[in-house]
């Protein structure tokens, strides 16, 4: 990415206050696991009483899946400077089967390390790089396959199961559809063992590096919930650290599950080490961008040893899953030469003209068992990347796509020969006609090994919209069974996104993902869309807010039509005014009702006959009469 | 609407100046028909030619549906105290089936006409209405049939024609995905007597009440491209009549094809002959909102001869659609009690509080085929309002909702017996694996009459982002076979949408509409994706730019990043900056597959025995030479 082009970036980088402050109403919580360091966070959504003229009943709290870390807890005082609590690293050391070593492995961060020019940039408390110790492999799925539940595991099995929890504890107010989940076997309850045993079965994964300790383990896997990333592409320039982390927890605060660090540049070393060790979510990256970057951008310089020495830097500094484009074949090179958008992955693309200028097959692909043993000695997730997906709705589902992604099965098998946690990466731009091909046919090649899609778009007619236009894939394919979202901006096509576009993309995605859960019946999903169904029916203006996935965003836009305070316990909406409102005669609805029972069991009671047309006129009668006091229960 | 909360759209309503400047490289054509008062207007895009590097040749123009009407065209002079030219006065008069009236019938109307104080606010030029003579039926329905193609027919046959007219000119270029319709049948080519036999099956509807002959005619039907509903609340404050059509015409520049005038207030009947003499688009209104108004705003004064003034007072204006909730039966009123959001519906629960006051059965099903009679006389279409719709996930297609279903088919065959046009509308909020249920059983108890509905929405969670969720929800049911998508903006729920959001929520069912097209197969559907795909392969950014939706909004996002005039014939793009880019590679690779493809066949002339190795080390060192100058052709 060059310089100029990031200016606007740099212009609307976030204040960290501003991210780390509670939504409103809102407060962390953590559940306790079976050992008192396993505190899994959640946030908790406080509702009013509802109005006493629909009941005047208490809310219960809502309590909401929290992937913005200890930002948003008012104990926790954030300071870059020194990196996040540590969560995870007795976790790893009780399991005695890695080594802190003296120093970084490779050469390249060997040499940063030692760059006496470099220690303004460097974060202060270097932690000692881990690593497994010769001949182990420390895999969540090499200790899933031996029936071992760790702490991890049981982390994530109390996240997922929030809203099951929610839903028992209130089981007579909550009702939900049944859903559709197309093969997917989503348990009632989460439980641990089934976290291990989709883990053990690659149906899963749960990205978290040992040396990534800060981390608030997730799980990805299409039993669970469906997830987002969110992209950063961080600046070469550092003068301002805070600012870094700022795009990290801005995409966390609205929702984004993983983040993806695509940053480019002179210093990405050193500002790769900030954005992991001040990161609550996973952290991806795509280690051919940085190879690439050593070997100034010309891709056919690029070789197994700079790679190798990537992935090591990388890996001992925290990264938890890499995007590895080894399906990028020789062979399938050519198939994208008739194409519309021809080859439109920046992986993709280095990967085929490394291909061509050497004439050989993709070292990615030659080398992939010596990948996969660097992989298993830190946990260190396969993302495989689809170097040749459609960038258009005319390339979509074409025999280069469709080659690749057969590769990626294969180079699956082989991941989990070695127990490496492995999802695939997909399109980009389809059809909604063909998007289930697309998910079935990822399922049957790839083992059901995580599906990991960018959007997909629907049509190409939007520039400005993507997020919208691939919004509506990324639903549909999450329905279907997709296990993890990348989000796309409005910008997307057109330029680098701002702090709006970002959280445009976010909340997009958020509806995507809670909409795909909703449709596949997740036990307790539909606990938040009632609850805030409720809200808006009894005009509890705040908790409709304060329930939505951008609380800020649609208290304004109620402010703009009724700005003052009392508008919003106004018993009408600001739509049809004060004079008419559907929701104050659905409340007649119900009083009428109640009074039909009632008298209906009268009736019974004493086998009275009665004039039924008198009793009609009767009952409109005092229905006018009701009328004119519309909040009073009758 | 209450006064105060009009403020908003107050301050931001459209200058008549703006919405009628053509965009960019766009200019208004006409196609004539077999006679030459049938001129369809189209927007056709020319585009520049490809760069030599890419091939250097020349991009036919794009022809895309227009909805925008005269005032994009830069011969007309817009001015609305004129209103815009007649197209179908001729059509009409030919028939010999109407007259003239000496002055409107409907009482209110002519109350209206004589009151002295409303001059000033009155249409200067008010036409003479006409009315079916006693005994014919003037419907497009009636024609089709009796196996007569009317102007009107031939009109939107040309208009949907035109993507597959397209195709036609350009076979070679133009590949598209072949689509899944559903049981839609959609021809490869649209015929005058396509429309017909569609419109006679009551499939398809044209809403075209003779009054409103300032009407570019335009179809409704799932063999059709599917279409998008934009509503307005005009405001009583008539101050400045061109704000009034500024409305208007900012939502048919994005391409509203249907435009709803849900205004109230006490002028609402002047303010409609405004937007009338204004509209190249059919305007639906419901007309139980003025009804309303005449009693004050209470429901229970309503009388069938109140409401059936009114529907005389705005057929004889030119309405074009009438939402009549006449499904709302007595019986399934409590039915809605239980529910989380009882009846959302403003008409559904005027006349639920009609029928409970009265305890009587809902006048507007009572009175069906008077209604009937009076929609024939003046070729109204019947929009079958869904008055019991669900208002959240959770009341989605419950028992309420499809009981009212069934009576809307009921009424369905009472309106085709009258040869009433008729289309049905639905939901509202529905997770997305319960959309298709909608659908299908729309089709079946209302026999095959055109679908459309709001969204719907596929999540709750949303508030401020409701044209998403439910740009979701209406993708999915416009490929399932609905017909018309009545658009939501992002201001759902909470207050009044302005311009910014108007067009917000009109771009947004564009995309959905359009991927919706395309996902059915419509022929030619893919053309402008296609042309858009090429543009950006091949860094021409202002045809990108011009053939999205919103040209305005794609170039403002380019300019954020890259602002320099220069920047927008950059052979790259702004993600990678000139450094790397996979579409420079993509072109190297097409070089590539054009040199293996003429080796090949040398080899194949002289069956040459060549060192495989040796040669595969030339082609890469050939290759790395050429890569030197990657823009020349080799």
């Amino acid at each position: 990415m060059s310089e100029h082009i990031k200016a606007v970036f740099e212009d609307e980088v976030a204040k960290e206050e501003a991210t780390a402050t509670p939504l409103p109403q809102s407060r962390k919580i953590y559940v306790e696991g079976s050992r008192p360091d396993i505190r899994v966070p959640m946030r908790e959504i406080s509702l009013s009483k509802t109005p006493t003229s629909f009941g005047g009943e208490h809310n219960q709290a809502v309590r909401v899946y929290d992937t913005s870390g200890p930002y948003t807890d008012p104990i926790f005082q954030a300071d870059v400077r020194e990196g996040l609590p540590d969560v995870r690293s007795v976790w790893v050391e009780d399991r005695a089967d890695t080594e802190a070593l003296a120093e970084q492995s490779s050469g390249f961060a060997k040499q940063r390390m030692h760059d006496a020019k470099l220690a303004s940039l460097r974060f202060a408390h270097q932690r000692v790089p881990r690593r497994a110790i010769l001949g182990k492999n420390v895999s969540q799925m090499h200790y899933a396959k031996k029936g071992i539940i760790t702490p991890e595991m049981e982390y994530v099995a109390i996240r997922e199961n929030m809203s099951f929890q929610q839903m028992k504890a209130n089981n007579s107010n909550v009702t939900q559809h049944p859903g559709q989940a197309f093969g997917a076997a989503i348990p009632e309850e989460i439980t641990p063992e089934f976290v291990r045993s989709e883990i053990a079965r690659g149906r899963a994964i749960i990205p978290a590096n040992i040396n990534h300790t800060e981390l608030e383990p997730m799980i990805i896997g299409r039993n669970f919930l469906v997830k987002i990333n969110g992209n950063i592409g961080n600046s070469a320039v550092t003068s301002s650290i805070e600012e870094e982390v700022g795009k990290l927890t801005w995409g966390t605060r609205w929702g984004a599950d993983t983040i993806m660090d695509l940053s480019t540049g002179k210093n990405i070393h050193e500002t790769r080490e900030w954005i992991i060790r001040n990161s609550p979510v996973p952290i991806g990256t795509v280690p051919i961008y940085q190879a690439l970057e050593k070997v100034d951008g010309v891709a056919e310089e690029l070789t197994w040893d700079i790679f190798r020495d990537t992935l090591i830097e990388q890996a001992e500094q925290g990264v938890d899953y890499f995007t590895i484009h080894a399906g990028v074949l020789l062979r399938y090179v050519p198939l994208t030469a008739k194409r519309v958008t021809g080859i439109v992955s920046r992986g993709g693309s280095i990967m085929a003209k490394w291909c061509l200028a050497h004439h050989q097959e993709n070292f990615l692909y030659t080398h992939f068992e010596d990948i996969c043993d660097i992989m298993k000695a830190y946990d260190v997730s396969f993302s495989l990347g689809d170097g040749l997906r459609p960038g258009s709705i005319a390339d979509a589902n074409d025999e280069a796509q469709f080659g690749e992604l057969e590769t990626l099965g294969e180079l699956t098998a082989i991941a989990w020969k070695h127990d490496i946690q492995t999802m695939i990466e997909g399109p980009g731009h389809v059809p909604m006609h063909l998007i289930k091909e697309n998910m079935d046919k990822q399922l049957k090649e790839c083992h059901e090994a995580p599906f990991y899609t960018l959007g997909p778009l629907t049509t190409d007619i939007a520039p400005g919209y993507d997020h919208i236009t691939s919004g509506i894939g990324a639903a549909m394919i999450g329905w279907y069974g997709c296990a993890m979202l990348c989000y796309v901006t409005p910008k997307e096509h057109l330029g680098l996104p701002n702090r709006q576009d970002v959280k445009e993309g976010i909340i997009t995605y958020k509806i995507a993902a809670h909409a795909a859960d909703l449709a596949k019946g997740h036990p307790g999903a539909q606990i938040r869309d009632n609850a805030l169904s409720k809200a808006r029916f009894e005009f509890r203006w705040e908790d409709q807010f304060n329930l939505g996935l951008d609380p800020e965003t649609a208290r304004d836009y109620h402010d703009e039509t009724l700005p003052k305070d009392s508008a919003k316990v106004a018993h009408f909406c600001s739509m049809c005014g004060p004079k008419f409102c559907s929701m104050k005669i659905t409340q007649e609805v119900r009083d009428y009702a109640s009074g039909l029972a009632k008298e209906t069991t009268v009736e019974l009671d004493s086998v009275k006959m009665v004039d039924v047309e008198a009793e009609m006129k009767n009952k409109a009668q005092e229905f006018r009469e009701s009328g004119a006091q519309i909040y009073s229960k009758v």
